[in-house]
């Protein structure tokens, strides 16, 4: 099996090259060959053979000359995350629309045909909201970001129908805890005030304690990609972009479990500080969705935020949970 | 105030510049300038001074021609149409998606921040449906067409939000009785089956007479372009795309309609012959829709089916009922 990631430098990129390093095959086919693609030059894995290329994805030919690797597989993570995206638009578009674009185009003038993974995400989705979003509600996105990956998730599953491609499209909800340093997602202070304390860091909320909001861990994530690579597409249907689960809960629930798994003393450097203009992106965020099809079809998140968190501290860690405060 | 129309020499175009001539005025501005564009030279107004430029709007330059002229108010009708999008992969994505973004770009560009008013379409819902299509229902595109369209309402949204555009968004519903000889869009039979019979010849009737569908006429189409030009924006909120109202019928109805305005002689000119490919393609379109939001804001179609088939008797046979056989 041939299998091109793109984005690979990235935060899942980093973790989904790892997996693949470390298990050789996807659902029992054997990795012939990688090709990792990102704008940042992509680490080589350990243990497995892999090509490199560096550069913009929308750039002049760069997707034409991923398309003549001819994969059988593709996980298509490029992208410019929504803080980065609304505050600078052409940069959005160029990579998120027409980087996908280019992309897409280029598989089909190739026709290799491959399974291909899109990294969606639950920003398409924008306010009011019913309670629970349930898997038919209409995605009206309220950023750059949304509407971007959206148009992607629409490209998807055309050229899918058309059969140049055996798309699926996965809407992430926010992954947390996502390690290394704060990055330009305005959600990025969900993964902060559980990494940062369990440092020995403060961390500030901008945001009011009852907001609540879907989460999975970046080796849900991962989970999800490889779960979706090795689908049945005749079990999908039509609709190939699929909301994924996760667990919702509120910001005092995720502090409190925090607390369960690492004792109060991390607590106390949770700083709350609200901020109006995080407070005016967020409120208009998501809270709960159904995510029935996704289940219907195997994919599986976390139960609890607790399970989260046990999760960055195996992965990220090395499995020592800091000693709680007596 | 300065209007643009793109696919000036198409059906709607012609009947809205024929309206644009007569009035002089839109919502009580006058008519300053008017460009008309389209790939087939658009024929000017009688009554009112117009420019026109011939080409494709996807051609290297042509949008940023058009936005030069710096116009108020933008009608983008410019489109392939369902059957040659279909047909034609290349070029349906060419003109619905690249030309579209080609003249948002542009517009954005040059700064005159105009209302802009799009055609869509209700083939941006695929089957399954329910019974009523609510405002919220998702939508999941069964072509190509639909696909183009629902990525220029995403972008017409986006622009909207950012203030590059005070973007409008309609939804229409198959235009019918739709003038002159048939077309490659597959509703072309729901016209067919009312203009041919009323002129004498023979019609064919590919799908079975329960199936339901939603109808406006071209003078219904035009009216919603009018109301949406000088619609109050802050009315309208942040979900800019509409479904616009119509008539829901079956094909039994309105050949129960037909007789009733025309007496029995037609109805002995439908041919029914079931076309398992056109049937393929109607039996996943949409049937009903509430259009709350759209009636809410003012739009308003005809109430029944002999009203549409008066208004093409009125419109375009001179007013002249052909004469009910004995
Ligand atoms: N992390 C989340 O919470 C989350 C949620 C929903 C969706 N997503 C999506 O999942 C994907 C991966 O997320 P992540 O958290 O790893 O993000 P990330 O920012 O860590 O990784 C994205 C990668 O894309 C690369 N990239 C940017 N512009 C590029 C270009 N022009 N050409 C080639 N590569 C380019 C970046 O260098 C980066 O390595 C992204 O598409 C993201 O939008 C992530
Ligand atoms: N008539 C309907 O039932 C209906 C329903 C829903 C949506 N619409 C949309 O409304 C708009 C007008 O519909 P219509 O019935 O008048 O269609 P039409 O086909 O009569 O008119 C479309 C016009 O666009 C022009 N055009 C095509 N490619 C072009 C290009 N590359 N550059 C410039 N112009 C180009 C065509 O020459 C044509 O004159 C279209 O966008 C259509 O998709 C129509």
């Amino acid at each position: 099996m041939r299998i091109l990631v793109t984005g690979a430098a990235g935060m899942i990129g980093q973790k989904l090259v790892a997996r693949l390093a470390a298990e050789g095959h996807v659902g029992g086919r054997p990795i012939a060959a990688l090709l990792l693609h990102d704008v940042v030059a992509p680490a080589a894995p350990p243990g497995l053979a892999a090509e490199s290329v560096t550069g913009d994805l929308a750039g002049p030919g760069a997707a034409a000359e991923l398309a003549a690797f001819r994969p059988d597989l593709v996980f298509h993570l490029a992208g410019v995350v929504s803080g980065e995206a609304e505050a600078d638009f052409e940069l959005g578009y160029r990579v998120n629309l027409h980087g996908t674009l280019a992309l897409f185009e280029a598989l089909r003038q190739a026709g290799s045909h491959p399974r291909l993974v899109y990294a969606s995400s639950i920003a398409v989705f924008g306010a009011p909201f019913p309670e629970v979003i349930p898997d038919d509600f209409h995605p009206v996105p309220l950023t750059s970001y949304g509407t971007q990956k959206l148009m992607g998730e629409l490209l998807l599953n055309d050229y899918t129908r058309r059969g140049f491609l055996d798309g699926i499209g996965l809407r992430l909800p926010t992954i947390c805890v996502r390690p290394g340093r704060p990055n330009k997602a305005a959600s990025g202070f969900f993964s902060s005030i559980i990494r940062e304390p369990l440092a020995g860091r403060e961390a500030v909320l901008p945001v009011p304690r009852e907001v609540v909001h879907t989460h999975a861990s970046p080796r849900a994530a991962v989970g999800f990609l490889l779960h979706a690579a090795t689908l049945d597409a005749a079990a999908i249907g039509a609709r190939r972009n699929l909301t994924m689960p996760g667990v919702a809960v509120s910001v005092a629930e995720e502090i409190a479990a925090l607390g369960r798994v690492a004792g109060e003393a991390p607590l106390a450097l949770i700083r709350d500080a609200p901020d109006p203009a995080v407070w005016a992106i967020v409120r208009n965020w998501p809270t709960r969705f159904a995510a029935t099809r996704a289940r219907d079809l195997g994919f599986a998140a976390e139960t609890s935020f607790e399970e989260i968190i046990r999760i960055h501290i195996a992965d990220e860690l090395g499995g020592v949970v800091p000693r709680p405060a007596s």
